[in-house]
């Protein structure tokens, strides 16, 4: 609708190079809660430098001996990225970073009234001559200095500006703006970018954190008024909200503002699942460009529009980040997105079958489930077998389980109308009965459980177990099984022995489909 | 830093009244996944009128019956807040809406190249005249009218603008600019809302998609340029990466701008937890104004500047919204916080007790556990106390359960040095075990099972079960329990002894110490 050079020309002032500055490794890994260790934080920092951030904070070397050597050992791999570490404006922490072989510092002192009198309980003077010591023996030892006024934008302004000045004469290669408490909005931004612009002489850097969810949009003001940097991090984890998301902002630099940040952008959707589930912080279905259900789409009207295009409904294509798009069929399913699935599939039903599938699948999604695509083909499959008989029906059970023996099992199936029993033990009675059913069934087909999930139970011992397996055969077909009862051992088995059922019906039925 | 009067008068054309429009019961409930009963969209339709929003949209009548009935019956109740309903523009849907007692009419049609060529199949004279038509309809039916142009941002300008003129002209009473893929930032939409507001003699309304992760700035920045009603939901649930937050923008409004929109804020982070419970999207812990470590702290640094002023690390008060402060305990703890929180529970330790107890956190902390505030207990208590034997040893566990009788645990358990047996029933094994135990002990105190928590477990049968419980007696004393083993049965139970360890420990320590 707007043209973004027309947009540039008027309310623009970008500068000829814009770095990202990751702090993944520090801001990030200071979320409440999450610790890395040494090895992880060495395989998320190669992650970075392959995706192409310009600098990667590595740590903060003088915290502890483990933050030490990551970033020593960060720094050896001799990156293409610049490995940055942090240091208080104390010798001792520029020490470290000397210790650590870098020659890149980030080191700050608090500046806003609250930070001086009741943190650091230190004059305007002090500060100021405590930062400017820091810089010039930094500086002395060679390194790079980036330095930053923590809790910047609570600064008055003018001891603000005075300071960043004193520390741009004593040698600062950047000066970097901390919004620490995340209070900007994109007009102050605008405001407070604009000015330190056109009053210093050396590049900028912004640090915002997300307390009200504008991390993204105010460093997005920030470069469009000129800010050299940005600091990020993967899924913008950090202190309390977190920080600017790394994903967001050079996806929305590159495909709305046309500006290539030499980023690999097809690495960010696998980035943002290795720092999650490393980090432990499970990003949300909604996150922006990397969450599960950023392509994903449901009610009958997006899948309609998405069938036909895929832009209807989608700002980039998932492709560019290296995600996918899904198709999820649940309460909002319109029959055009079924109809679609069932020709993936190469799965023809009359329309009564159809009818039949359609409205399973429009009660799971009324119960709230989401009904996966291997979840349709063994519907359909199924609802084309229907007339037949379960294959495995189970018997009898019997576990038992304590603290001499280990975990045993005995199960009794019928199977293809012939009753068979074993007994088989495991390391719980779950891994028992499973046992003793494979080796039961190993005849009629070899079977691998390649998914075992269990729902967080919250409650008490007698709330509902939801199990959810997916199992497969020896030939690659798969099939997902689930059960909920009010006993896990119990739920864990229904929920086996539902996949192998499934595995079974759909083989035949493809069999005779000839698929 | 900046005083906002004076950003105001450069940068901001506000309207002198801002309407809330909830959408969480209609986009919110979109989201892939989601299905809600009617029971469920009364309850939050009830807690949004007492939020004090202007507008709900409590769904799309002529989608199914259950939305029908959700909606008529929400109009019902005869809220302070008026109760929307949505419609395409086609006369049946707009009949649904009267069926449903409405008087205000949400409807739209698709006006981008892409929604008119591939979705809609319509020129644009038959976008216009069709639009026209509905608004005359609702109108006549005496209907208060806010008509979308769905996919707005990506239609050609003058079209758009010759679009909405018409739709005014045939009576609509608001118009509502959706952003539906999500692809604005705040220039684009300072650039299109500034030219609304001079264009369009209706109140203009915006709809904004979080994509790029600039819903929320977005919204805030056509409410700068003078948009009159802001759609949202709670958490900021929609299709895909979802709508504009509710609380996010609520509070930015209130706290960084001064504006009262009358919204009674203390209930954002209740209202937020319990739609993140009925929709089954739970908000990451870093979600801004509602996340569990929105005011979490956790690094040396943070905490002796929250200890000393809660102002230094937090943009709002906790308390604003709802919310609670919390210090966490773990890799990053300083000696600071863990005294303030020893004092707290006025527990004196000596330097040798405190060290032990520190590295005991840190060494939790580096294995990512997060350490409550009752672990802290535990642990020093139990730190108190070391020298003392565990009260309650497992001394014998046989366990029965098959498909015939119900789930039997047989438990033997020392107690203070006496050996005692017996066997119990359950609805499963874990349950029936808990029954034996609590039978075992109820002399020696009276326990409840507060939380049982199993960590979702994804891998195998054999994967490690992490249990995590909290008891209490009937004196209200608490305490947590955790187990790892890999059978799920032996772990819940040895989880469940630990808690019930430490809190005899506990009483034992604090009766001693008379606290």
């Amino acid at each position: 609708m707007y043209d973004i050079d027309t947009l540039n020309k008027k309310y623009m002032n970008l500068s000829d190079e814009i770095y990202i500055f990751d702090t993944t490794l520090r801001d990030g890994e200071q979320t409440p809660g999450v610790a890395l260790t040494v090895d992880e934080k060495i395989q998320i920092a190669q992650k970075l430098n392959n995706l192409g951030v310009d600098k990667i904070e590595a740590g903060f070397p003088a915290a502890s001996l483990g933050e030490f050597e990551a970033t020593k050992e960060i720094k050896s791999l001799d990156f293409d990225s610049t490995v940055v570490g942090l240091a208080r404006s104390v010798k001792s922490d520029i020490d470290s970073v000397l210790d650590a072989d870098l020659d890149y510092i980030h080191t700050f002192i608090g500046t806003s009234p609250l930070h001086r009198d009741y943190k650091l309980k230190m004059s305007k003077e002090t500060i100021i001559s405590t930062a400017v010591g820091a810089v010039e023996y930094a500086k002395d030892h060679g390194l790079t200095v980036e330095f930053s006024a923590e809790d910047a934008t609570r600064t008055e302004k003018d001891f603000l500006f005075e300071f960043f000045n004193e520390v741009i004469d004593a040698g600062a290669d950047f000066i970097d703006i901390p919004d620490t408490v995340g209070i900007l909005t994109p007009i102050f931004t605008k405001e407070l970018i604009t000015y330190a612009k056109s009053n210093f002489s050396c590049p900028i850097s912004v640090h915002f954190h997300n307390d009200f969810g504008l991390a993204t949009a105010n460093t997005l003001t920030a470069i469009e008024c000129g800010a050299n940097q940005a600091h990020v991090t993967v899924n913008g984890i950090g202190e309390r909200t977190g920080n600017t998301s790394l994903e967001e902002l050079v996806i929305i630099l590159y495909s709305a503002y046309g500006i290539d940040l030499k980023i690999n952008n097809s690495q960010l959707y696998s980035l943002s699942d290795f720092v999650g589930r490393l980090t432990g912080i499970k990003m949300p279905v909604n996150k922006p460009i990397v969450g599960d259900n950023a392509f994903a789409h449901e009610s009958g009207i997006h899948v309609h529009g998405i069938l036909n295009n895929s832009s209807t409904y989608e700002p980039i294509s998932p492709e560019l980040v290296g995600h996918s798009r899904k198709i999820i069929l649940g309460k909002h399913t319109g029959a055009n997105a079924l109809k679609s699935k069932l020709h993936d599939y190469h799965i023809e039903l009359n329309d009564e079958q159809f009818e039949k599938v359609f409205s399973q699948i429009k009660s799971l999604g009324d119960k709230g489930k989401c009904v996966t695509d291997d979840d349709l083909k063994a519907i359909a499959l199924t609802e084309l077998s229907s007339a037949r008989e379960t294959p495995i029906k189970l018997k009898g059970l019997g576990l038992l389980s304590g603290a001499i023996v280990s975990p045993t099992a005995t199960v009794k199936l019928e199977i293809n109308g012939v009753e068979k029993e074993t007994s088989n033990t495991g390391v719980g009675p779950v891994d028992a009965a499973l046992n003793a059913i494979r080796e039961l069934i190993q005849d009629t087909m070899h079977i691998e459980l390649e998914e075992y999930n269990l729902e967080a139970i919250n409650g008490g011992t007698d709330a509902l177990a939801d199990v959810f397996v997916i199992s497969s055969d020896n030939e690659g077909n798969k099939s997902t099984g689930r059960a909920i009862d009010d006993d896990i051992v119990m739920a864990s088995i229904l929920a086996v022995l539902d996949s192998i059922n499934k595995l079974l019906l759909m083989k035949k039925t493809e069999e005779e489909l000839n698929l």
